[in-house]
């Protein structure tokens, strides 16, 4: 495969450029053969590349965009009004062909709006849905939705279970286990999408759906994808980066007071902080929005340039396993 | 007031009569004013209660009722088919003026439906509640429903409101603040039913209403009372329940392993432990069934005697304070 491009908006997320510009000078020192395009005010841009030396400017090009997509857009405002904005023309420039990969740190809501309408879905699919990794007793597990659609019919829930699992299997899992978040095991359980998304799951052929699973059963490992609406998969996903932040604030509180040892301290607060880091997944390893034509990754908005860049390389392994094209002829024997 | 009267339904629960036996017991020497109406199967409860001395008979009834609800059984079925178990018995004790509270560890969904047709709902509330107070960085919030409703219009998030509301500051919180819980705090975002919910509580005097809540910002304690539909609020309950069993369990293994330091284990164990506790408060402390006309509290099915004397001092102090006569005053000032 010729040498991968990704187009990158440069301005997005808290800390924009100043954060954004650093982490793709790493990447390309990572990842030798790797290109990278970075959208958005090019004075801006320059000088703070210019900042950095040895850059190898024949992998890195500029492109200016004189817009920028605030962090509380709303998206149709987006759409409508901000033509040239550097997380549009971030996507045009992989829907022209001149990058296989678009990373962004902006605002969700109208990242996902523009992707829908710059890059459309894929055939059979009526919505993207956005994935993460996070972590359980045994592993990973891939969470969708996580907040891309806030109401799903139990069509939507069956292509977002389908994508799910063929993104878990380009990430080498074979024969993920699937399973339908609910609020109870039992057949009887849950509401009507989840219960028709359910009867849709037993009838498709070549899933290993397993059931129904529950908020402590997903955290014990029992699946490897994990289908819910994107407001149910927000706010789980909100709710345990701030139970573990909380988690660990008390454990510092507790190291520090109750145990009055500053070698316990220093022994215990560096792994408790591994931990939280491992806990709040979307913040450092990125998002994939799945079932558009072509490859979006989300960056968390607060990343520092440590998680924009593991956006980078999850946006990187993703156009080596070619991840829409796998989607496009999974999806053509899987779906309804 | 007269000697509080809590009646107990003796067979539920993972642990059964072996549990709640002892924990009855020990609640009747907590409180020396407290009865109790145990009801279950009376031979096996006679048993398991004379196997301890000095028990005050006087204030200890034992009602029989010969059948149980398995912790699997559908609610209809219950309804129609079980009219002599435990769990109803000890519900028609509480309705018919023999008691002022029930507790139970059995089957959530029977629990509620029995306390439906049995007690009725107060006027205006179409469908009662389950809330518990869960751990925050400031202290507690109480969570809104926990599984009892899996889906929820506006109004009924409403009600939920004012019943959560009502209920916390039975618990010594003025004015509590009160949010919903949604996928961010801007206006646009959420479901339908979260923005209408949200404009009915943006008209309704005499409520501190802070507007949306996120899953992380509830742990931070932003809000004193957060509302949701049941489906996500025991996702988010199991889920963190879930995540605070893997956190404790990797933070064990972290400090054997890593750390290679008894001591540090030994100091930090039986703090992650306390932990663990307090993150599973429906788990150790019962949660309560809002809106129906009596006090129904729901221990956690594997909860030990610990948690089973938790729920009993949860019934006792809604007694202590005639939530169901408060709540009736406040709805009627409150409802639409």
């Amino acid at each position: 495969m010729s040498a991968p491009i990704i187009a990158i908006d440069a301005m997005g997320g808290d800390f924009g450029p100043r954060c954004i510009v650093p982490a793709s000078i790493a990447s390309l020192v990572e990842f030798p053969s790797l290109n990278l395009v970075l959208v958005g005010q090019a004075p801006l841009l320059e000088g703070l590349i210019a900042r950095h030396s040895g850059v190898d400017r024949s992998r890195l090009r500029v492109e200016h965009a004189g817009e920028v997509v605030a962090m509380d857009e709303r998206p149709a405002q987006v759409l409508r009004g901000k033509p040239d904005s550097s997380m549009r023309v971030a996507l045009e420039v992989l829907r022209s062909g001149n990058a296989q990969a678009c990373v962004s740190a902006g605002n969700t809501g109208a990242l996902m709006a523009l992707s829908r309408y710059v890059l459309k879905t894929l055939p059979g699919i009526d919505r993207p849905a956005m994935v993460a990794a996070i972590p359980t007793s045994r592993g990973h597990c891939h969470l969708l939705d996580l907040g891309a659609n806030v109401d799903c019919s139990a069509e939507h829930l069956y292509q977002f279970a389908v994508m799910g699992v063929v993104a878990a299997e380009a990430l080498g899992i074979s024969s993920p286990r699937l399973a339908l978040l609910n609020v109870g095991t039992e057949d009887i359980k849950g509401n009507q999408q989840v219960k028709l998304a359910a009867s849709l799951l037993q009838q498709a052929k070549g899933l290993n759906y397993i059931g129904y699973i529950e908020g402590d059963g997903l955290y014990r490992g029992e699946a490897d994808v994990v289908v819910c609406d994107g407001f149910v998969g927000n706010i789980l996903l909100k709710s345990s980066e701030g139970l573990a932040s909380m988690i660990s604030a008390r454990m510092e509180a507790l190291f520090k007071q109750s145990l009055g040892s500053r070698l316990v301290g220093s022994l215990a607060l560096p792994l408790l902080r591994r931990l939280q880091g491992d806990l709040a997944p979307a913040r450092h390893n990125g998002a994939s929005f799945l079932g558009l034509q072509g490859i979006v990754v989300k960056s968390h908005g607060s990343a520092g340039p440590d998680g924009f860049q593991s956006a980078i390389r999850r946006a990187l392994s993703e156009v080596r396993e070619d991840l829409p094209q796998r989607l496009h002829d999974r999806l053509e024997h899987l779906l309804l």
